[in-house]
């Protein structure tokens, strides 16, 4: 006897999302079961809702339930800086840490010449306009240190060559509190390189 | 800047499913964004549906979409042996396997005195209609190795004592394939105790 059709459905629904094998995916079905009525109806909805209600922002591109997220939006932020980041999550993860006070730009993507991504297919384009329009200072560019990253951050570097505008990138090195030992070769000699005069 | 209402709504859905924290959770709603309207639409229904069209069959009580599951209407399966497990979903466990032939019985729970589960809180007394019911021969009592699966094998056992019916365990030992040296002791002891004559 195999699965009931709905039960086996949302197995297959479970299994679209990252990292979901058909194992995890069926124990999570078995748990939706277990829910009561209404933690059921509202994940229904939610699921639903999240799709429709959630747009991105029209000038930085975070994701946002209006036409412009609450950073583009606030007086309280710094237009002086950029962060540029490559996806929406992203900003959500520099927000967590609380203490930056510039705003972002998403992407939406790397510069990758093998998978056929060019520099039109990102949003670099707005990123060059916004930093006309507003009065930008510096683009931290902070995005994951991959060839693509590489690639992107030195492709908006060479954009704003001849203009005022600083352009910088996060620094790559050690995870504070690891193990050297189980550093990457390419990490360790990076940290190396950027080492710091202790002041 | 916090998340969006609606995605901190489907984060906070997520992690009410099993072994799913907050980063995974945040995962997991990013790509519901990612998936196509219609994917998200059907996850959306299949939540809903699974909740309302999944029964337990009357009999053996095995999740199903109608009065009676496919095992207990087959004609093909035999009545003279049962499967006893603690919960629906290891019917589909051993359904899987392909090759047991007779039907099965869900307790939902385990006899447990210290989390006050007697045996009336679980689907015994069911299981022994069946037993008079049914031209039953055999119950192999298929729950896990612990104090509340041997508490209550053995009490099935006991309350069958006077009858035909063979009770039988299914055996605990080493699993195939495993290394001996990562085997907990109580396992081994049990391996050993329930060796096998080699013919």
């Amino acid at each position: 006897m195999m699965y009931p059709i709905s039960f086996k459905k949302l197995v297959e629904d479970f299994k679209k999302l990252p990292g979901i094998g058909e194992k995890t995916a069926e124990r999570m079905a078995f748990s939706i079961l277990m829910l009561d009525d209404d933690s059921v109806t509202n994940f229904s909805t939610d699921i639903k809702n999240v799709k429709i209600k959630i747009k991105k922002c029209e000038i930085c591109g975070t994701l946002c339930e209006d036409e412009k997220c609450m950073i583009c939006m606030s007086k309280d932020r710094s237009s002086n800086t950029i962060c540029v980041v490559e996806d929406s999550k992203d900003v959500f993860l520099f927000e967590k840490l609380g203490n930056y006070q510039g705003r972002y730009h998403v992407l939406g993507g790397l510069i990758s010449p093998i998978d056929g991504i060019g520099p039109e297919d990102i949003a670099i384009k707005k990123l060059i306009e916004r930093i006309n329009k507003e009065k930008v200072e510096e683009i931290i560019v902070a995005v994951k240190g991959t060839i693509e990253g590489e690639t992107t951050a030195l492709y908006i570097k060479k954009l704003l060559e001849d203009t005022a505008v600083k352009v910088s990138r996060i620094a790559s090195g050690i995870p504070v509190g690891a193990e050297i030992d189980y550093i990457d070769s390419l990490t360790l000699e990076s940290a190396l390189r950027n080492r710091k005069e202790i002041e």
